[in-house]
């Protein structure tokens, strides 16, 4: 059906105050245009880190909202001169901090879709096809990692499901290991009413979201053990065995160990083969989570680092850091569902339906926190076709290779040391000079607004801890200019610095 | 920055496989179009709830990703020919399940605008744009409702975030008050530490988000006691007090009460201000969830149901409900936002930064589950500046007479009996010949696919209790003729029924 064929929808009464099809067609397209604009060249006219004050964007901004509508020219003219320079840009090329949340056309125009259809996934009947394409697209995403076998919803009894972040991924894993592990008896009396208490582990380079998840969980940040690690920052096995062995013998009930693919302060890969046969032992419930080191698997040479995955219970990366996702898309895969389901499923008389009660689809809000849920599989199954595989591939060798020719250098530049050997797109490094030089250096580079770095604290080797820049790399339009240029910034600063 | 002033940018090598300008541009245009043509009347071709049957939607899918990009156009064709069919179309006009979870235009090009941005919200740092928009939104949309001044972040200590669903904010703010009651030792320590079993209350027609918040909190769901109802299906404020003075005396520690605006059954509106009285002498945190009916309150003739919330600690309401606003958009207050923040606050070195030392800015990060966040304040910034106050009162009035209208239809029909009187836009209705004569109708009804309709089970005044049909009204499009459609259908096939 096209425009011209019908006429145009324009409300009455209170509808009028809608915004009118016409409308809608016009202001659509400027939108397009805008951020193609931006996407594709504008960003980088900005400083990549805002340069706004705490409350300025605020104060120029109305205290009150507006009695009547205002006019959408006047929203998008606020859109360019106060929200832009409030933001910093993660869509800059030169964006090296933290992790990429690279995005693209193909993601935005499945979000832009699913905005449009607006349906609820919450059960499968409330819209077969959200949860269909979804369980599909975790499926072919599985494929496209070579996971093993069992993570796939075809057989069974795994699957795969889009959550928000990795964050709620580890959370509601640790809840379905919690459970498993007291026989569902935490679900229902509550873990005051339980005994010994319940313990976890990962390494003491893991992300924060599993020292929080303990804490939502009721667990108690007190009871997750974080382990040692090894000259590389990976998790030592032995170091967790030795752990666990303590624990039992105190009395605690180990439940849960989270393994990382990419630790967040220098991606580092945890030995998961040698960690899932402790586990396995043991009954313990292993969450290997790849957020961001997790994409690279999509080129074969990357798939060592899922050695063993076939002994673990959960896993889960996201490609809203660094697969052309826009957020939030993070997959999440059970080796079996049937703990999760059991764990976070309550049914109340208007969510009843024949679909459920036959037990042969699948309701994704059993599966997560919240009820609701948006059609969030589209943006993934876009990207997935519009790129294939292979672009997806060629995408990421690029990405690692440009780290690695800024690696290069690094190395050469006479003032600056590498803090750890790089590790897919991430850098770590310091200038010689010691912590205060390296801190510097950071605040020189991300003030002249042309490129930004983020920084984390890293063992020195000598039992000291040492403060490093993290530069990394793989926004999605980044080419080789951008990191010379990044790169041309930091040992300019870096020989002033050396020179005073 | 027009198309015409530079040159499109194409990408060479890896970056090749990214979608091009002129490409975004074209197909940005054909997707804002394709959108259009579906909500401004082609979603009204389609069955209001989809035919598919289990597995059906997957099945017209390749069972492998593809190793080759594919052809946007041919993303497309599949949207139309195999997704379309497998939905259940909540934007149709004649949706009448559940609760409408209704979108708009300048909401649609608000997401737009966030997915094309794809900044992260987790730190004020990281954009503060993004936490000065939402924190002013919340601010507005506190003053459009006539909240309590508390809960407005200036001058403080209260403020408002957007969590993705009123599930969220139930169990983010049952975490805090579990860590109220507990001086913050079963974050520490975990709740199989601490001897007296903490206990929550909400009435027995709350949403089942409640009992699961209390699982994953480790309280365990035992441990929420239901409090009986009024003859409306309110909260008992008299039963509420005796089950905490029988608890008190059993040794528990009361620590939550969740009260609700709108429940879903039947869209009862609690006693707020008995409730508080009763949770204020008691030092217990009170909840109160008006996830559907408080966007009423924009109206000044339905803010009595806000009654009290001074003395509540919390309050949430969903945008994506019933205000024009696309999931998700939950609305979440404190009273004192310290309590949050603290209960969910980690803080590793890669996330240090000045302004969060300085404490002069909010990181909404502290006050969700997941770490990441979108730019969600975006749609809902456009939608109070598109509509402005008086827009959203004229549709939001606009409704409620709907459902009235359709409310006297109900009652003049010979078989059909009101099971409760209406609340807001919602009727809840049964066959006089009973359950099975209700549920046959309403299979029937939902058959025809020109309408949807859900159901739910409520007291039948003599102890028992009926399954009942409910009819909610609230789709952004909706007219008087079709309600009168919706009725006509329901009306025939209710004759049908009498007729055998």
């Amino acid at each position: 059906m096209s425009e011209t064929q019908r006429e145009s929808w324009t409300g009455s009464g209170a509808t009028a105050h809608h915004m009118d099809e016409g409308e809608f067609r016009r202001f659509g397209k400027e939108m397009i245009d805008w951020v193609a604009d931006y996407l594709y060249g504008g960003v980088e006219k900005h400083p990549v880190q805002s340069r706004a004050a705490p409350g300025e964007v605020r104060s120029m901004l109305p205290g009150r909202p507006p009695r009547e509508g205002e006019g959408f020219k006047d929203i998008i003219s606020d859109l360019d001169r106060i929200v832009l320079p409030g933001l910093t840009h993660w869509q800059h090329p030169n964006w090296h901090g933290y992790f990429p949340a690279n995005t693209s056309g193909p993601s935005i125009l499945g979000d832009l879709v699913a905005s449009g259809l607006g349906v609820q996934g919450m059960l499968w009947s409330t819209s077969p096809a959200c949860t269909e394409v979804e369980t599909l697209v975790m499926d072919w995403m599985a494929q496209a990692l070579e996971l093993p076998e069992c993570y796939q919803s075809v057989p069974g009894p795994g699957g795969g499901v889009i959550q928000d972040t990795a964050s709620s991924a580890s959370f509601v894993t640790l809840l379905a290991a919690r459970e498993r592990a007291t026989d569902w008896r935490s679900n229902r009396e509550g873990l005051g009413a339980i005994d010994r208490r319940l313990v976890a582990y990962t390494s003491n380079q893991a992300h924060s979201s599993i020292a929080k998840a303990m804490k939502m969980a009721g667990m108690g940040e007190d009871q997750l053990r974080l382990v040692g690690v090894d000259d590389g920052h990976r998790m030592d096995p032995s170091a967790l065995e030795e752990c666990i062995r303590r624990d039992l013998a105190d009395g605690h009930l180990p439940c849960y160990v989270c393994a990382t693919l990419g630790t967040t302060s220098s991606v580092a890969i945890d030995p998961v083969r040698e960690i899932a046969e402790i586990t396995d032992a043991h009954g313990i419930w292993l969450h290997v989570d790849g957020a961001f080191a997790g994409a690279a698997a999509i080129c074969p040479e990357y798939r060592g680092m899922h050695e063993g995955l076939e002994l673990a219970d959960s896993y889960t990366f996201n490609p809203h850091k660094w697969l052309f996702t826009n957020f939030d898309c993070n997959c999440l895969w059970l080796r079996d569902r049937e703990p999760l389901v059991r764990t976070l499923t309550v049914m109340p008389e208007y969510l009843r339906n024949e679909a459920s009660e036959s037990g042969r689809v699948i309701d994704y809000r059993d599966w997560q926190v919240p009820l609701g849920r948006r059609f969030r599989a589209l943006k993934l199954w876009f990207v997935m076709r519009f790129y294939g595989i292979e672009g997806l591939q060629a995408l990421i060798r690029h990405h690692v290779e440009l780290a690695s020719h800024f690696e290069r250098l690094v190395e050469e530049h006479p003032s600056l040391e590498l803090s750890t050997p790089r590790n897919l797109t991430l850098t770590c490094f310091h200038h010689q000079d010691g912590d205060a030089a390296t801190e510097e250096l950071l605040k020189a580079v991300n003030a002249t607004g042309d490129a930004y770095l983020s920084h984390t604290r890293l063992g020195d080797g000598d039992g000291g801890d040492r403060f490093v820049i993290r530069v990394s790399i793989g926004q999605s339009r980044i080419e080789r200019e951008h990191v010379d240029r990044a790169f041309e910034l930091i040992a300019r600063e870096a020989d002033r610095l050396s020179r005073r």
